[in-house]
């Protein structure tokens, strides 16, 4: 025994000299200006046990906004190409959407029309499509989905349209104890089937929107039916409400792009010691698309003005980021 | 570089070889019973690369209830006599209590007079006592009571009422890669703030009934306050519809010990491969309590005829623990 413990010490010593040999630079898509040096000046700052704001691995939450932020969020929201592509696949079971807004609206693709019911439109859009069945039936829905459909602009599956700098953060993060959320204000189970894979984000780390849930026998077999009302909106000031309830506890980091997460950056900036809160400003036309103070998806505006006035850190897409999107690498 | 890697795989060789000689008991608490068997058993097909029923790590989730399964629940419910001590703390503030049921009979520590007012009663307890203050607030308030409350009959803090066979249980499951959580019945925030500490289970694996928060800037302070009105019963049916929210997958492992957990345990063993259920049945009145079908607290009568004929784990106390509390060691 005594041996062998010698033996586990000697082997750990060794792989605490070769572990250095693998640190290249973690953010390799990330240019080298000041964005990415406030980055990782706060991880060592949290890191280094000699550190005077040392945090201890448990204490390291970081929370990310999906939509903008880790993945793209134009033209529409994506789950929202979702929502349509259900309404077109479930309408031969539905001859009554024929004559029924927003449903005949949409199936002659005139989203425009669609929307003109507002809130109320949307939510029934959303209802149709995303209750009624069970929670395993539905995640198989998103996973055929997710697996096929194609963004309008570039062709290519939604889960390429996520940001290779953000997964690099995401990745180098997780390298140094960090727990990584996401808190989005996009559907909680519309996410989770994809985010390990895409993200390495399990599903238990994924916080977003809910509908309702009931437990029900069928046949003696137990099952969670989706219900057609909402249960939790998880934007604004619903998202330090929904970290708190799920994660329980402040994170040290936090991530986003538009005025919806300027409550969790409060949040994560209010408690003691370091804190960081990153957001991404949507700048460049070329690779992506330019947006901030006037966009209705993905308005930054007061948490542009807040950023500046705290000092948090402001990420310029076109200046900051060598490559946006994975693709762009090949 | 490549010698260092080779140095990693070499030291990384040789921890392999010594970690069987650390190979205890993980269960020393649990005398050398079936039920001991019936959970090693299951650990080593689910964990074995070779075995038809291998989970990987990330499937690994296991949930246990916590009153009457990690902890005592007897005479009452832990919380309650946390409520019971705010009401008097609070009773100054109150003038009106000493006229006011529930809280008169309360304040004269008539609890039965107290409970005549039934659910509408018990309600009005908790909200006098859990809301009204920030989350951080609670927190702190929840963290003094637990570190000087002592229980009724044991004269010991509530923290040392916690079961040693299950303590070990949670530690075996985590050193085998599983992911342990807390679905309990109780109030979330009670919890949390003493979980890791007791069970190392961290904030963010801890489910629980919980009241509505909503955020606030205070003098430009962001807080969380803990309103009047619940958000969610984690019981019974409610606990799998939790699991799937906070989760959003399937436990492999649930642990209860009372018709509360009954569809929690149908949950976890209705999904596919190998699969597991136990319930601690409270046998031993001379180390702690007897009760089942009739007891009005921790009740267990349905879900002890499923477990008999579905064939689950139920823990005989007196037979299988050989020792209860962690006190009883010294």
């Amino acid at each position: 025994m005594k041996v062998r413990k010698r033996l586990v010490l000697v082997a750990l010593w060794i792989v605490s000299l070769a572990l250095p040999a693998f640190a290249a630079d973690p953010l390799p898509s990330w240019n080298d200006t000041a964005q990415k040096k406030a980055i990782v000046t706060f991880v060592e700052r949290v890191t280094k046990e000699s550190s005077l704001d040392f945090v201890p691995p448990s204490g390291r939450i970081a929370t990310f906004d999906q939509d903008g932020t880790l993945w793209a969020e134009q033209p529409m929201y994506f789950q929202f190409f979702f929502a349509l592509d259900r309404v077109k696949a479930l309408a031969p079971k539905h001859p009554e959407w024929k004559d029924k807004e927003p449903f005949a609206s949409l199936l002659k693709d005139n989203v425009k029309g669609a929307l003109a019911g507002g809130e109320r439109a949307m939510l029934e859009i959303v209802m149709a499509t995303h209750a009624g069945m069970t929670t395993e039936e539905f995640a198989q829905t998103v996973k055929d989905w997710i697996a096929t459909a194609r963004h309008p602009k570039t062709g290519r599956p939604y889960t390429e349209m996520v940001y290779q700098p953000m997964l690099e953060l995401l990745a180098y993060l997780r390298a140094n104890g960090f727990k990584t959320f996401i808190v989005s204000g996009g559907g909680i189970e519309f996410m989770r089937p994809w985010t390990e894979k895409v993200y390495g984000i399990p599903p238990e780390q994924v916080i977003g929107s809910s509908i309702k849930t009931k437990f029900e026998l069928r046949d003696g077999k137990p099952v969670l039916v989706r219900l057609p009302e909402i249960d939790f909106i998880d934007d604004k000031a619903g998202k330090p409400v929904a970290i708190n309830q799920h994660i329980g506890r402040r994170p040290i980091a936090a991530f986003g792009n538009s005025d919806g997460d300027l409550q969790m950056l409060q949040w994560a900036t209010a408690g003691s010691g370091a804190r960081f809160a990153l957001l991404v400003h949507h700048t460049d036309a070329e690779r992506e698309w330019t947006y901030d103070r006037t966009s209705s998806i993905g308005r930054l505006d007061k948490a542009l003005d807040e950023a500046q006035a705290k000092g948090w850190t402001v990420v310029d897409m076109k200046n900051d980021w060598k490559i946006i999107f994975p693709f762009e690498k090949r």
